[in-house]
């Protein structure tokens, strides 16, 4: 019987992709539909029964905390990348457009964790906030030098405003769409100069 | 008894300028402690009892709206003698700080009014903000003409920009201060020239 020692390994490996596939479907169902994200639909979606999504996230919170923490660590992973883009700028830019698109996504998963994103600080108080603004440091850092943005501005100011624009921009038809253009309109400046 | 007719007279003009007073303190209560403002510290404060309040104000409810009614008079009413100064950068730019203001305090206002600021769009199905973007619309026309701000810009992106700092500064210990930075961040733009 020399396949038996395989099948534990397998159906580690089966679980472990059961798991990321889960995770990817959830956090696009989470980008779409926010607190009413269905687990019966991402595991329709999947392909596999509401019993193996609960297995690897008991509750509903389990899978959305688990959304969260995934989209937090995939910033803070671009973050570290764009710190080698040869323009300093653009490589800030880039990566606060994903960081607004991200607060516009965990507006919904604020609500659906059951607290509200706006009553906490989300800026000193929020360990969310606090992983973001140490990712976006380096970025910051290098566009300060190059220039490109005030020496004054912190991390802090980048990220509130971020979220600012996406608690604004929540009860909009397309919020990732109007939370964009608010973005934009914030790094070009209502009336940049003076 | 020749002062007889007069009684009445007085006691109307009484009455209003306990009404005014009364509104005016409890401005200043809204903007301090926004959903917590005491009406018996208004009371107190004007130096009337707590059943001359009530007589103009029967409900916490009702003081509260005459208090977001009054700011957005004001805000209007401020546009309109702005639209004469000669600098139009300035103008809009200073009205827009009232306004910042206006929306950290109304935040509280909200609260207390029990309905979610961030849940309703705050942009399109609020009748305060629609109060605010007609205000906005001489200040912002006579700006961009001036070429102080790019024609793309529109009254709502102000509007909607001024409450996604108000809604982000929320839970910070001073969130007037802390809003006035970020929209002066949004004013001279994040990384102004492309």
């Amino acid at each position: 019987m020399p396949k038996q020692p395989e099948r534990p390994v397998r159906q580690r490996a089966d679980a472990r992709r059961n798991y990321e596939r889960i995770l990817a479907v959830a956090e696009e169902e989470v980008a779409a539909h926010g607190a009413d994200a269905s687990l019966e639909k991402i595991a329709r979606t999947v392909g596999v029964g509401s019993a193996t999504v609960r297995r690897h996230f008991p509750t509903r919170r389990a899978l959305l905390e688990a959304v969260a923490q995934e989209r937090i660590a995939g910033l803070s992973a671009r973050a570290h990348e764009l710190t080698a883009h040869d323009d300093s700028r653009a490589a800030l830019l880039e990566w606060m457009g994903g960081v607004v698109e991200y607060c516009v996504c965990a507006r919904g998963l604020a609500a659906a964790l059951s607290y509200d994103f706006a009553e906490t600080d989300p800026v000193h108080e929020n360990s969310c906030a606090a992983d973001l603004e140490a990712a976006a440091a380096p970025l910051l850092e290098r566009a300060v030098r190059d220039g490109a943005v005030a020496p004054e501005v912190t991390t802090a100011d980048l990220i509130a405003l971020a979220v600012g624009i996406a608690l604004a921009t929540a009860g909009h038809p397309d919020p990732v769409a109007r939370a964009n253009r608010l973005f934009q309109l914030a790094v070009a400046g209502i009336s940049p100069q003076s």
